[in-house]
């Protein structure tokens, strides 16, 4: 420790101290942490944190208590670690009417799926040699199963579309079912499998109420997309606003160093800020607090997006026949398709279709009807697909 | 015009306006704007320019001018367009020393090579066609000789490294001399061509004393990076800090609604810090005045890189050793070689070779010799070539 920095091993004397004016929170979680970013707000301190969890759960609460107090609280290490996204979409994009993100937001998953592309492995080979690398942790759940990147895109959204943090809205699908297949024919058609977190608003229109999408799972984006190239444990963050189109946001989404440059750049705009009225500082939610929205998160069933396919069939004359029936009955056109050839003796095979647009409820009914015919002998595949443009 | 929006065709009118607190000037050029400008800082107006040529020429002159009077001078839209990269690098990434930066930001030069390299088509061919579809200027010299490039790198340079804006010592070379047989070779090798603004701080070694290169070239870099994949029109960049490492920003660089994307954002800042302590404010050169360095650009026969050489050569043993007999001498190791084969009948083939990194006045010194080869039948063509790690 540097000379004449105190010590202490208690965390309430840090927030007693009224020398003190600003309070950096790196404990993480929802339990202590909340309590204590609350008590030192309670006292007039600015709080910087690099907590996602708890600002995605107990954001709303933080935010009021600290706008009531006039304090700042300070999360741009929440999200992508020193990539100043925060900053980008709060400032930088303040103009624009963001339409939609689309992020790689979280790195062991990226790191996973990168792998299990490049070298044709197995989840669990993957994720074994993730874990003796450092790049998951032995209890992978948080990172695997989406977790934390549905944390990081509700921060998100709630910037971009002035709403409160929605985290028990968010639908989330992690990567665990993932096989190695379906990476594999989705880059045969020109696609690859990401971890992504998208927040999306959606006009009225007659199959849907206005309202924004809010969603993590494994999705095919177009190989020639640039995000598509962001591989290993980075993070990028795709946003498409109204008047500056398409921009990208790429660095390291975690690390001791790169989180300590978002801490200290939000430790320097605190201080820039500390005198100034409370009226003119940055919302907490990008929006002033009376242009704050109602939009409502959308149902899963409400989601438009693509969709790929992949049905285990006998090889039967028919069948391709049966199922696209089905997806015309259901209003989902087709957009590309793929039969594996069966192999030496073999009776099965696989078919892969790649859908237009559609809305997700549309799809469960179709696939539900697809299970159903006899030649369909297995559970169908489906993950969301999302050109991006 | 909207209601109660006076428009007045003088411009002169709008500075001598005392209720007019914030002039924006979007006219571009040294001439007139550096006039207005500097009269709209002498009434004690901040100023919002887009104008990056104005700011990389006479930027100390404005921004001391405008430190003295105490108000700002926001530029975010100088540079990349809409995305916020003098945000990212003032005050999102404030934490780091930034060691080097490299962008793609001259959208027509970008749209060239691209369409050079994907459809194996001539530099005169592309540049016609760019100009039909409105992606080069009739008069295309600013964008492909690298002027437009270069005054964003100077002013990229001053903001990352806390120095004055000084273009006249920015080397410049643009594409007009681009073969499309460089970019094949260069694809075949893994790498592809960008005409990339660089900035990169040196520390004193024994070959070159301490600085900074300031640099604009066609350069060679490793397809598998990121930003290789940065096609089109599109603007990408770079930035390598001690802390956060690579962070990238991407984005359109141009077009009117990327432009006023930044200007609004830039105008929305200034209203946030308009009663604000000028002292409390984000610096123009992002260090504070006492803080600005003297670190100096260095000559172009210091900068250290790797390069690509391609010979023309008779097709006879022997050239190849007397041509890495003269590398040696120079110190300079080799990476990479490729040996086109000779046609049928033909006596002359290419001999292309990669280098590792070196100084430059080390491969224009063994070029030099290469030349004087009698088996070396005409110029060697050398592009410089960064790893960007």
């Amino acid at each position: 420790m540097g000379e004449g920095v105190d010590v202490v091993d208690d965390a309430r004397r840090v927030i007693a101290n009224p020398d003190i004016d600003v309070v950096v929170e790196l404990i993480g979680g929802y339990g202590i942490a909340r309590e204590l970013v609350l008590a030192a707000i309670e006292q007039g301190k600015h709080v910087v944190t690099a907590n996602k969890a708890l600002l995605a759960v107990h954001g709303n609460e933080i935010f009021r208590a600290a706008s009531q107090r006039g304090v700042m609280v300070a999360f741009e290490a929440a999200v992508a670690g020193g990539v100043p996204i925060i900053k980008a979409l709060r400032e930088g994009l303040t103009a624009n009417r963001i339409e939609w993100i689309a992020g790689i937001i979280n790195g062991t998953t990226n790191f996973i799926l990168s792998e299990m592309r490049e070298r044709k492995l197995a989840f669990d080979v993957v994720l074994a040699e993730a874990q003796r690398l450092g790049y998951a942790e032995a209890d992978p759940t948080f990172d695997i199963e989406g977790i934390d990147a549905a944390h990081k895109i509700t921060i998100l959204s709630a910037i971009a579309f002035g709403v409160p943090v929605q985290f028990d809205k968010c639908h989330v699908e992690g990567i665990r079912q993932l096989q190695a297949e379906d990476i594999r024919y989705a880059e045969q058609l020109g696609y690859r499998i990401k971890l992504l977190g998208i927040a999306r608003r959606r006009e009225r229109s007659d199959a849907s109420p206005e309202g924004f999408e809010l969603r993590v799972h494994p999705t095919l984006i177009p190989a020639s997309r640039l995000i598509a190239s962001v591989e290993g444990a980075m993070n990028a963050v795709l946003v498409k606003g109204d008047a500056v189109g398409h921009t990208m946001y790429y660095g390291k989404g975690a690390g001791a160093e790169p989180t300590a440059s978002a801490v200290v750049a939000d430790l320097v705009d605190v201080a820039r800020m500390f005198t100034s009225d409370p009226g003119n500082r940055v919302p907490h939610l990008a929006f002033q607090a009376e242009s704050l929205s109602d939009l409502p998160v959308l149902p899963i069933d409400a989601v438009q997006t693509a969709y790929y396919l992949r049905l285990r069939v006998a090889d039967r004359p028919g069948v391709l026949a049966d199922v696209t029936r089905i997806l015309a009955d259901g209003e989902i056109s087709i957009d590309a398709a793929l039969q594996r050839e069966p192999g030496e003796g073999e009776n099965q095979t696989d078919i892969i279709l790649l859908t237009h647009r559609t809305i997700e409820r549309r799809i469960v009914a179709a696939i539900e009807r697809i299970e159903a015919l006899e030649t369909v002998l297995s559970r169908v595949v489906r993950i969301r697909l999302e050109e991006l443009q």
